[in-house]
């Protein structure tokens, strides 16, 4: 059941990007689960979260934290605590990034929007569980903004939620208060794909106008 | 305490995206409280949907709903729920948007995952506590993608969170299982900014290799 791309409204009359960017970022790009031997140059990481960062949050608290695993020596820790159908191809894929959200977010206030800390960061130091809801929410909408950075980098992602959580972060948020939420392997693709891409919800499904 | 674009990383090196493209959806985007007249046609909302639903979610399941509130009579009911500081720039604003997710979005997996409908359906049946977590978090990472999706077709955003989800799920939501958790305004920007652009988080401060 794949994308009848023909049947989508003329994207290119109503979009200010070009087909190509439109198609690496959104109607092309596949989530990858083997890789070219191609590295991931730190350089690509700086410029991934150089355009990851600019997206709005909410207080502009920007929560996400981004724990980049390289080595083998920390891809083998982190495969420890995934499920056995995604170990393969995280010890395999070029680069690795473990999402975490920080549920002390607000305390940085004072840099990210002085112009209302005063007033909300004693708000957020009483209201734990609305200061870890919106850590949480605000770094899951900069994954989103994550995923299609790493595509402008000319990257392929496969972002995974089956690993255990509290192993990650006993094994790599251990000092922090910071909890992960998302792993996403990264690099060149291998140009194998799986199957067709599945199908997605219909405008007429997903959407609603009043 | 505005970005200081020339501290970033040499980002046209490390793209695939042109600067004009990443100045757009990323570098130079603003969010939006002010609006130019122009309106918000149907065939862009339809792009907009188009580039969105694109965006990878676990198990495929796209939990995301969109109420686009184009009338005056739906624009007046929203507002009462919001904040009093929001509701201005979202009865002036050429577009809102309300971003729920379903609370049922598995249910749809015969259709968005039919090779591992028959092991995950049942497990997301019983499991209403993962299943609503899986939504209400996948369903922000589609925000993020419908975020820049409605910069690549043109429009600045003014995502908010400040409203009475309980009162908007009451007036909007309530023959379906859908929780809005943001409200997005949309538009052509009228120009004025409020201030310079907030800090974000560096490189060092909000990433670790391993």
């Amino acid at each position: 059941m794949s994308i009848d791309i023909a049947s989508e409204p003329d994207l290119n009359n109503q979009l200010i990007l070009d087909a190509d960017a439109a198609a690496a970022l959104f109607m092309e790009a596949r989530t990858a689960n083997s890789w070219s031997d191609e590295k991931v140059s730190d350089e690509t990481l700086q410029a991934i979260y150089a355009l990851t960062k600019m997206g709005p949050t909410a207080f502009n608290g920007q929560p996400l934290r981004i724990t980049w695993v390289r080595s083998s020596e920390a891809r083998e820790r982190l495969v420890e605590h995934m499920m056995d159908g995604n170990k393969a191809k995280t010890l395999t894929a070029p680069m690795v990034a473990v999402l975490s959200f920080s549920q002390e977010w607000h305390a940085l206030m004072p840099t990210t929007a002085p112009h209302m800390a005063d007033m909300l960061m004693p708000m957020f130091e009483a209201n734990v569980e609305s200061r870890i809801a919106a850590g949480n929410n605000n770094a899951h909408v900069q994954a989103g903004y994550f995923i299609l950075a790493a595509r402008a980098a000319g990257l392929a992602v496969g972002p995974m939620t089956g690993f255990n959580p509290s192993g990650v972060d006993a094994e790599f948020n251990g000092d922090s208060n910071f909890k992960s939420f998302m792993v996403v392997n990264m690099g060149k693709p291998s140009g194998d794909v799986d199957r067709d891409r599945l199908h997605r919800l219909d405008f007429d499904l997903a959407t609603v106008t009043l």
